[in-house]
């Protein structure tokens, strides 16, 4: 079923969906072989305006709104995951900019992008802290002469050595997260962070996640985004939720379209037909087809809300489509595995890949139990912002 | 969260609310208790219209969308869920007449309703078959003199001694189904249908529906509606799943608002504060909360694209939302009496009766294996009706 | 498959079985039909001796070991649960009075059981606590003139009116629980314990167990049970839990029988054979079986671990049993529901009941999410008592 | 908790888990890494017998009862499922030696293990059918000059190229399995067999189990185990399953033990305690500790009736053993994951090769659907074969 309850652009889907089946899903299982970013992807993306997708008009981007983004961000998730996601972080980063950034900055910093097909990563995780459980960062950011100096050491830091930004989050010292959060764009190429560590990873090998020490990292005051303690409060980090659901949700649905292909043509003697006509097949296809709807259902829904709703409610929205989207996507691909059996697990077959890359990517913060325990509190009467700090929003 | 997606009318939504929780809700425990028929909530249905929701503007209803439909079938679910099924079931006649019934018989039908407040039931189960499974009557109607004999015994007579007609699910001897398929509707009083066994049930008890033999029970031919082989053809059949998913989901979500609210308040010592506080609490309620919402996305969503979809889209739209709805109702009613406790056993308070009807509520068919099975096939492209003839649209 | 696994007394559940479906199960639907105590099959037990089956054998009694214990437990729930639960609360109390009375309290009270068939209850829930979150009790006893006075409200009074005594959990007044908890022997014509309340509950209606008032209620010296304190501490009050396990069990058990023997012959036109020949059919009937049969083999590996285990033990063999009993129990009911369809909910057939009995007795003291926790921590070597007390075993 | 039910040789399980602690786990992800089978693993089992346990004491082997049988698997696959398994399948070839050879070949080949180390496969699969669906083999051996000439091509040939034997499931051109199933012990260097294809996979790599071609490939009489139609009829091809199950549990057992310990010891700042202390944490361990547990009761039990049960029986023994450790090894090495975090889908810890390994291990046939449904046609009354063949025992 095609459930296309709010796409305004719905050529623009269209589009995604041919580049994606035509260029961008060919090359997934290479990039998760060589746990490599997806360059060509990306170029791909650019060539075609993808990169622009959260770039407001007036700067040359297409300007999405949540609903179309939601929906292009599951395409894309159909045929490459980790495209999906580093094109989702990057293109957060865009509204972040769009939300924090004076017009000398957006001026600067979009035209790099549409013009010039860069990238921009966000690294928040960091050893000592868990984000999924307090949002905490203990990288500093001080002043000092003529800018800032960034020490501390990031680790999940997606895009390391590819992206041209990485929008660090840090804290000035002493100062509690509310007052004290800030936001740098650190060029790539700075002196003062180092790349450190591998990244061999169960899934979403693609988006290259080291870790990244920042020894008095030099950013000047042109570099920081908004004022200290702002960045949570702007209805953006929420929708991170949104995007980490439409890439389980699209990665799922590969999955299931992949094991209904199968299901429709694969025979075993002495059986006349096909799998598709066993009871026990149509039982398992029915359970990852239906929850794997009902979480779309509930996606979309929440993004076809978002423009209106406040930072709570966003914590909220994304708090439901991301716990849907998360529990269907890991039965569903795990269910495929079962459905299809033993030939399932080859590499030669892209259910194996789905299925580390779904349990891997609804690990992305906050988790599927800090969502719940979000819900629960929303239902309770007792809600807060999604990452537990009690914002007012601006 | 309140979903409105579709709601065409949200004043008709608002009215049936407080209709629902200051008349309608008071007396549901009365009708449980007695298993009796809701009368007193049928009396104020019909004084407001809503007995009329399913009659055409054109003959005085309101000839509601399928959307509106279901939701105002929700509200009524969260106070009374006897009244909302058998406001549903003798909806759904008036959708079978608007379908099947010729002016005159709709001049004749419609105005009973609209003016006299008359109650039509639907009668289709029998005791040598499984609706679910099969679609088959044994009950005949035999061309006789002037009319026709009906001969043979239904169960699970919602509103037996109650409605003024029962539409009767018979069949030509020596036809199959497809061909031979009729709806009669038999007036109460005719001496040849008799009221059998009783009715003392886990829950639904307000349906009271006991069985009914037929013995040479005449009808004329003005109480045929349509032709034979009709009945599962013109799309309405489908649309009793479409209200039981929204009378189970209304039932479960009233559960959960009182779960809500009794965490809310109640304080165990020496807690200081209210058990909504409580860790596994809030994952408990989430749960609930989530996935109603989420199969109530899937309902709005079903019933948004209803009146554009054929029949077998149709059967499909239905079992998704009936799925959905009574999964997410089984498991919320169960675990809201884990999550209050001891005290919710009691008939003191509403939650025993939910976990009870919800339970009984589910079985209606097609029960959900049987919507699971179509879900596979449509999944597998191997779709058919709802009911496994392979009908035509008309 | 027939587990018996350390059945020391094979003889014995023969026994038990053929009394239980001889006498005690036709009288199951009475006792919940009028919500009332199972005297008749209380004096059957205790002419067999099974009144007795706690009570040391050096006073008459049978000494089961807590294997054939709870083995005997799960054959009588299979045939009435109310029968089942009122036995193992006198029984645990016989158990009680073996760990904590004097000599002389033995031979006074054993008597009155293996001679008189009279019955002991034990009372600890109170309305402002929740025993399966902390293990409080307000009810007071205050030494005073010639032994103490009790004052308190007690609810779930389990056989209020039908035991002779009533073991009434209560506190020293200003003590912590684990110094100052008590057990006191009321006997039930004393003038200071008043029944109120009434009992009309979803399920568990035959353990009638309204709530009960003590003002000012005199017992001597005679009736206390150990030393203050000491109840919590002597691996008895752990043992509920098996018991509850073993009841749940039971009644599931009972369920799935009667599912399997109506699919086994129950047959739907145009269908050939019964329904135990539907793929989906074997699916659930599997799921409920091999469910129940894994609880059942921990809940025997726990009864036949009991004895030579310490009383932090004794709480995680009791948790890791019961909430694995409760679990496949509360699924096993509702899909016999499911399985067995519409006509499932008649009261003519036992499958409603169980549905309500097991919803009713899974959630009796510590519940299944206090259990949980208790293996959580077990598991992660923060173990403690199951009641939260850090009691060493005496 | 450590189950230790039936182990009729506990000093065994001692050194088998200090052999595998020691010398067996620390290669796994080597292994694992290249898709190489464990020659050294091998080796160190052979040096101390293990490779020995299921033959015969008679023949200088261990001849292991099926309860200790399955304790060692289980200790195994905590350090090294691949290794776990391979010695499962050569074990498996041992008893089917014990069940049909001669006493010659008895004399022949067991020295060749004991001694000398050797390996046995057993190759089953086949590309046209599925064997979890139906009992077939394609594969055809036909008496010829001096012997048989086998051609056909297996997949999943575990050992391929390691072991020294390939145990070939074929049969007698035109007979039925019942009749014509044979099984044929090729020699490596067999040139009429060729192996084909690679093994590239999620996970069990480490049996390295890609294709084979057999070409004419010639076996002499004195190379066929047992009669034609023998194979499925004497109680051993079920114990496949029981191992299975085994494995599963023991690398899920040792995904558990990772994450608790993993729990007690990680702080996340700010708290001050570990997260062990986490509410909800406690709850996914004691989920996945109570639910492993179980399985393990259960096929502890299952191997404790093991030597006295017939065919069918065993059949069912299996099923029930295998389907709840492999549902409770995926869940609990899903669960794993999300306590753990993000940190966890390094390939630097454990974790994510437990998740890989269990989700393929389970599909070895039958699968979890076919061994629900031989529980459910068990519970039914409608028993057969474990693989549908309708054998009596010999």
């Amino acid at each position: 079923m095609d459930t296309t309850l709010s796409a305004s652009q719905p050529n623009l889907l269209d589009e995604i969906r041919t580049l994606t089946q035509e260029r961008l899903a060919p090359r997934a299982s290479k990039y998760d072989e060589g746990a490599a970013n997806p360059h060509e992807n990306w170029r791909d993306l650019w060539e075609h305006g993808w990169l622009a997708m959260s770039v407001p008009k007036d700067y040359g981007g297409m300007g999405l709104d949540t609903s179309t983004y939601v929906m292009v961000l599951e395409e894309i998730a159909k045929g490459c995951i980790n495209t999906c996601m580093t094109l989702h972080m990057h293109s957060t980063v865009m509204k972040f900019i769009a939300a924090l950034a004076t017009p000398e900055q957006m001026k600067r910093l979009y035209p790099e992008v549409v013009e010039g097909g860069k990238l921009f990563a966000s690294w928040g995780s960091e050893p000592a802290v868990s984000l999924g459980r307090n949002f905490i960062v203990e990288t500093t950011i001080d002043p000092t002469k003529g800018g800032y100096a960034i020490n501390g050491v990031k680790h999940f830091c997606t895009m390391a050595g590819a992206a041209t930004y990485y929008m660090v989050w840090c804290a000035l010292p002493g100062a509690d997260m509310e007052a004290g959060l800030m936001l740098a764009l650190v060029p790539a190429g700075n002196d003062g962070v180092r790349i450190i560590g591998d990244w061999n990873t169960l899934g979403m090998r693609g988006t290259v996640s080291p870790s990244a020490e920042f020894n008095n990292c030099f950013v000047g005051p042109e570099q920081i985004l908004g004022e200290p303690g702002q960045a949570t409060k702007v209805g953006v980090v929420e929708s991170f939720g949104l995007g980490f659901g439409a890439a389980c949700l699209g990665a799922a649905t590969a999955a299931l379209d992949f094991t209904s292909e199968f299901c429709k043509t694969r025979i075993y003697k002495p059986d006349p037909l096909p799998i598709a006509h066993d009871v026990t097949v149509q039982r398992h296809v029915a359970g990852m087809s239906v929850h794997l709807d009902s979480a779309r259902s509930m996606l979309y829904q929440s993004a076809s809300q978002w423009e209106d709703a406040d930072v709570i409610t966003k914590g909220i929205l994304a708090a439901k489509a991301k716990y849907l989207c998360a529990e269907a996507a890991l039965e569903a691909t795990s269910k495929a595995i079962q459905v299809v059996g033993g030939r399932s697990i080859s590499k030669s077959l892209p259910l194996e890949r789905a299925f580390r890359d779904v349990r891997a990517c609804t690990l992305m913060p906050p988790n599927n139990d800090a969502m719940l325990a979000n819900i629960g509190k929303a239902q309770l009467g007792l809600a807060g912002t999604a990452f537990g700090l009690d914002a007012q929003e601006v």
